[in-house]
């Protein structure tokens, strides 16, 4: 025993050695036990002992039926991004220009930009062929060929395959209970106008996705940011401080893998949150486009499941993990279902009926949980990879998130740093990245930057950095 | 020559006859010259002289490369619908609870229902297989098949395609000016958030689309209605007045075959239009969704064509001439470009891909203006169908329209009509109609109903217009 315990310990130090000296990176995949045991001539029982050991320093992790990876490297890693100071006072939103800029990178693909922007898996992570076959399929299997009018709440057969995916996250949804929308920023708003009118109050969690804030700008509505953790995501006492203070008419919050700073709250305060909305009688508007995407061995729990009065309305898509182009998404609106599907009848009538019919086939045949099973695997990955990047290229004051799902990583720089700046200099190189102000009404983060790890990484993105990084030094 | 006279007199005397007994019905085609000549044993010349005489007389018309029609059947036809009283305020619009009912008949197709409230053409009148074979040749075309997404403001070839279709009106448009929208009714909703802000006021054409009316409420809006005519559309007088009285911030008309009203401005008279908002440099949002829906021989312009200052917005749709599910539509947003794509991006980020590509590649390779002379042809046969049909059957003293193109019917009930009741009643014998009220801010058009003549007359909607009259007459 005692020549075992030495033996595995002796595997794991030397395994432990090449982490550290980036010998083995972040999101290396490590020989399957069988090997080790063969390479290092050790016992099977051994070999994974040595595995053991070093999972349980957090340094490697099992994933299932994949096998061992790197997935941290202790001495390499510095300090959280910090969150924002709680708010004194709500305000407009003033962030429409900063905005203008940036949304040209969704097309970027065709040029040689190398893009670090947008927050979509590369389309060589999706099931394309299995898509264009059930799109094929939706043509032939409908009697109109899918080209008259769709019912303005969806398409039925893709609102059942929806009430399905809650199960997920232990949900129990009837389809008639779900409105398809165009994409989960069709959701929110669509959510924003049924509760809200103009000059009203909202709480949004701070930072956030630039196209929630935008939304609430154009409804003509106040704005107060609600301060979230990068890694336990929205601030609860934050928020309670907020609605004594504030009369906020509904709250808008990421609990799985905010985008950009990548926190996941705890279920326990899922819990809490739909505890406090409900004291204060206020809808929530959950976004939820990125609970599929998690690292760990279970899906994050939303707050819809928590949700006793139907005062949540759970926002979620299939751009994130399917097709972003096809422009799905949907509104779990509970109590406020109704509201919901008329102002998604206002907007644009209904969602096109091909798109739906194709989503509801994939759905139903397409082999959707195996896809996102591979596709969580692929983002792992490449998460580290894109984080180990960061550490090595940026100067080192530099803080980055840990996040364990989505597809984006929340960096932020020296305090010197002018993230718009940077993002022009970086532009001249080729290089797109987005300036973390976006991601609030514009008064915080503005020397942050969001790095999105969707693209697989390659010596394309390691050079970006290489070159992001020599221009931030350039600017200190 | 006496004799040839007196022969073409008595042959179209014959046909003016049977007209007169139906015994030639109103959308009927007549034989050919040729075979007229065969038939009667007269000359070619002399049977083109009794079609060319009964032309004159506004009985029948000839239709290029179609042959000669029964056009009208003057004693039949009563008078039109009146139009609505000028307005001494302005308000806000309460027609939102009015239509909820309504918007059920969108996805009726599968049901047993007689469908005469959505105004579509049928299924059966598209070009369905080229269509499901521009889908595929847009999933082989784009080396991303269509996943990812697509600029805010459309797919590149689409916005040339869109551009070119210009030319039918005379409009000279480059590509980069169209922005690609979801439908008519989201293009129609950009614009309007596009240069309005809560509170402010509009001045909307009465009766319209209530979708139109309906964004307006949504919005915030107020609402002046200015009246228009079956015959001739928007009355520029009231428009002026309008003007004079209110602080409006936007127009929005419905130039080439209102609905539901169907009248259509003379040219003529956009030109003035154009000139007064040029006056008080208020922006125009021209709705042409039917505008390539005529009848007649030309194509009627555009009020975009007369504006020299980039006030007309003018928005329109393929879904009243190819695919009402895949939610094609585009703005021609003049000064108004920039803010129009703003609102785009903030609605839904972008259009579908695939539908986009799809209708597209259908615009360039399609043959969509054969397709359109077909489906003229066809819409003004069912047109003559059912004014028919609802002289025939609903009570003397209804009045109705007399389109020139589009496809819906304004159909004004005797007074003591409530056409809610109404469409209450005949949903019971599953007959669907729109009650006129909807097509106003819900002040006008009590007794008035739209019948859309999309689908090709049979039996069952002569059944479905006689239980109609039934209906009425019962009420009365």
């Amino acid at each position: 025993m005692r020549n075992t315990d030495h033996l595995y310990l002796q595997v794991a130090g030397g395994l432990e050695q090449m982490i550290s000296e980036d010998v083995l990176k972040i999101g290396d995949k490590l020989p399957s036990v069988r090997m080790l045991s063969e390479e290092y001539g050790i016992s099977m029982g051994t070999a994974f002992q040595a595995y053991y050991h070093l999972e349980g320093k957090g340094l490697i992790e099992a994933r299932p039926k994949s096998g061992y990876y790197v997935r941290f490297n202790q001495r390499r890693f510095r300090e959280l991004p910090r969150e924002m100071a709680p708010e004194s006072m709500s305000h407009e939103v003033t962030v429409k220009e900063m905005i203008n800029s940036i949304y040209g990178d969704i097309a970027l693909d065709n040029r040689k930009t190398v893009n670090l922007a947008i927050a979509v898996p590369d389309v060589s992570l999706l099931p394309v062929a299995k898509i264009n076959k059930s799109v094929v399929q939706a043509m032939r299997q409908y009697k109109d060929h899918c080209i008259s009018y769709e019912d303005s709440a969806g398409n039925p057969e893709l609102r059942k395959q929806v009430a399905k995916l809650a199960f997920n996250w232990g949900g129990k949804i009837k389809p008639e209970e779900v409105v398809i929308s165009s994409g989960c920023l069709e959701a929110i708003t669509l959510c924003l106008r049924a509760v809200t009118k103009p000059g009203d109050t909202v709480a949004i969690e701070s930072p956030n996705y630039f196209g929630i804030y935008q939304s609430a700008e154009q409804l003509g509505l106040k704005v107060v940011e609600v301060s979230s953790s990068p890694v336990t995501g929205l601030d609860l006492d934050h928020l309670k401080e907020t609605l004594e203070q504030f009369p906020v008419k509904a709250c808008v919050v990421t609990p799985n893998f905010n985008n950009p700073a990548g926190g996941c709250m705890p279920d326990e305060n899922k819990k809490k949150l739909c505890a406090l909305i409900s004291r204060y009688n206020i809808p929530l508007i959950e976004d939820d486009i990125y609970g599929e995407l998690y690292f760990g061995k279970k899906r994050p729990r939303t707050c819809k499941y928590y949700d006793t009065k139907g005062l949540v309305m759970h926002c979620s898509s299939l751009s994130k993990s399917l097709a972003p182009g096809y422009r799905i998404g949907w509104v779990l609106p509970g109590q406020f279902l109704d509201e919901v599907r008329f102002m998604k009848r206002m907007n644009d009538i209904s969602s096109p009926t091909l798109t739906q019919a194709a989503m509801a086939h994939f759905l139903q045949h397409g082999r959707y949980e195996y896809h996102l099973k591979k596709l969580r695997n692929a983002l792992h990955t490449q998460c580290l990879r894109y984080m180990q990047g960061i550490i090595e290229h940026l100067p080192e004051s530099t803080k980055v998130s840990r996040p364990q799902g989505g597809l984006a990583l929340w960096v932020e720089l020296p305090k010197k740093i002018n993230a718009f700046r940077l993002r022009t200099e970086a532009m001249k190189q080729h290089i797109s990245i987005v300036p973390g102000k976006i991601f609030s009404s514009g008064r915080h983060y503005g020397h942050f930057i969001r790095i999105s790890f969707g693209r697989p990484w390659n010596e394309e993105m390691n050079d970006a950095l290489m070159t992001l990084g020599r221009i931030i030094r350039k600017m200190l």
